[in-house]
């Protein structure tokens, strides 16, 4: 286990979304996170305290979580420099960069010479297996986003808060560095050996209750070309009865590919559903998730009724309006908020 | 590099394809194989001699190959006891399996011991890039099949050597165990950790001339749930020009997966063609490559016929026709060999 609670480290993040690893944390276990540290040319900023290592140890921090995820998981000098400095003053280090904390050298040292431990949450820990595709008892819903970093670990949390909440059996499966750090356990999906990844998928997600729930966390996205193969064997391993579309209305391009343009919601609808019909005959599109974080309230909100007339699906932002209508569509999809049009259509 | 000629090491195979490594140096490199080793209940048989380890030595052989792969690539102890004699012996032993052979303590000690190589041909030692999905000069030519094991890789390497008899630009570009040791270099892409899979294929397929075809050795299946996003990585990562889906009429169940059908050879196009058009919008299915291994010659012919008067493509059994109409279709594409049919759909 980690020790919490966690001073966030942001480095020097070119942006707020480089920094979602914080931010995940920041979001859904406020409770943990002390403070911040920016370094000079640092874009991101969680709101909490900008505290020094001294301020951090006097408000009880015990780990410095890297809270920032650069494109290829590389890590700066400049980074090693101050994860050093906090090792030496007591801290535990944890991060889920592909780079791993325990293979640089200074870090390695530094640990051992203070005596405290570095955390790479993004190391497998368990030998998974090859993926059988035997269906499963239980039920398991599934986020894909027209793009990466789009909302779809949020979409998932707030779908299992509000089952939880109702009082209904659910489980939040993460499969990334920050719904690993946020909920304690899961599966480092995208630094899984590819033949096992739907294997890890089929482990972290096992037969249950039949009236249980996962909520998976997705991971990149099907129209996302670097990231492809990951979506595709969390569909296929993952087994969905439901899909949630997410998408983010303001985004211009595929995150870190400027000349790859978004697909539509249809788009991701017409390609994720059948290949997720492959290995769950059953699997509905049950809702869209959309991030309305860059919109007002009043643009939100047309926004969503927009895309709620034209896919004939239950929309919402889950972080702005709850979970409620998308939980609704899991657990009562024959309810009031179903379209007439949608229960025309069978999705 | 690993030390020729081989001998082929088939374990106790439990059916010819879980031999596929063996079968593939027998055909493409049977130069290079000068006998075979077979356990009790072994199912597969190269057609070549049986030999002891003696008589191997005497024919030159300077390397034992592990020619088998076990679904999940574990390493079983009377394998363990063979190889360990065969390093004791004066062997060097080379494997792709996911299990490597330095990992066994055994292998490692009588290795060192005798003053032999261990040689794990499914370790990536790259560390790939981060696929960043820019447009490649030079053209490449992708396998997809209806299933695994299908004859991707023989569809690649016959439309390869056809290309070179013609002196034609062309090179074969190996992403598996059996493509590498063939060969002599490639991408063990499902050993790859998944983030870097698209990538590792991009750092594969450079640049190239204009009129420089790669082939490209296809893993796994859109279809099989297993391996689907091996498979994926490719399509986005190859962005290949052309496909060429592959097939095996006498399968009746995915490999492995018993309670899971094939695919149409439509429906692969169908489902295949669109998420290729989104890393190279001129990609195109140009030939349909058949392996017609269980049947007789006539009931060949009757079946590609059959299929190419389908599909409105040229159809072929690379291995049993010869890959001369698929490569027509790649560098002559408006010859008498494509359809009309095929032309009016722009396929």
């Amino acid at each position: 286990m980690i020790p919490t609670p966690y001073l966030l480290f942001l480095g020097d993040a070119p942006d707020a979304l480089a920094a979602k690893v914080a931010q995940g944390i920041r979001d859904w276990r406020p409770e943990i996170a002390v403070g911040q540290v920016r370094l000079p040319g640092c874009q991101a900023d969680m709101g909490l305290p900008d505290m020094t290592l001294d301020e951090a140890k006097a408000a009880g921090a015990k780990t410095v979580v890297v809270g920032v995820a650069n494109r290829g998981g590389r890590m700066a000098d400049n980074w090693i420099a101050f994860l050093s400095d906090a090792l030496a003053a007591g801290f535990d280090v944890a991060s889920g960069l592909h780079t791993m904390l325990r293979d640089q050298p200074a870090l390695a040292e530094a640990a051992a010479r203070a005596g405290q431990e570095l955390h790479d949450v993004r190391v497998p820990t368990v030998q998974y297996p090859i993926a059988d595709g035997q269906k499963r008892t239980g039920r398991r819903c599934l986020a894909v986003g027209t793009d990466c970093s789009i909302g779809k670990m949020y979409t998932a949390m707030a779908m299992d808060r509000e089952m939880q909440a109702r009082g209904l059996k659910s489980t939040m499966r993460a499969t990334g560095q920050t719904g690993i750090l946020v909920t304690g356990a899961g599966v480092p999906l995208d630094a899984v050996v590819a033949d096992f990844m739907a294997g890890a998928v089929e482990w972290l997600t096992p037969d249950n209750d039949a009236d249980h729930w996962d909520h998976i966390e997705g991971q990149g996205s099907l129209f996302h070309v670097s990231y492809s193969g990951v979506t595709m064997a969390l569909i296929h391993g993952g087994q969905p009865d439901a899909l949630i579309l997410c998408h983010e209305p303001t985004r211009t391009h595929m995150r870190g590919l400027p000349h790859y343009s978004l697909p539509t919601l249809e788009a991701l609808r017409d390609t994720a559903l059948p290949l997720a019909r492959l290995a769950n005959p059953a699997c509905k599109v049950v809702g869209v998730a959309v991030n309305t974080k860059a919109l007002s309230d009043d643009e939100a909100q047309t926004c969503v009724k927009e895309i709620e007339a034209r896919m004939g699906l239950p929309t919402v932002d889950p972080v702005r309006h709850g979970a409620g209508r998308l939980v609704d569509a899991l657990v009562d999809p024959h309810g009031s908020s179903r379209s007439s049009e949608e229960a025309r259509k069978g999705r």
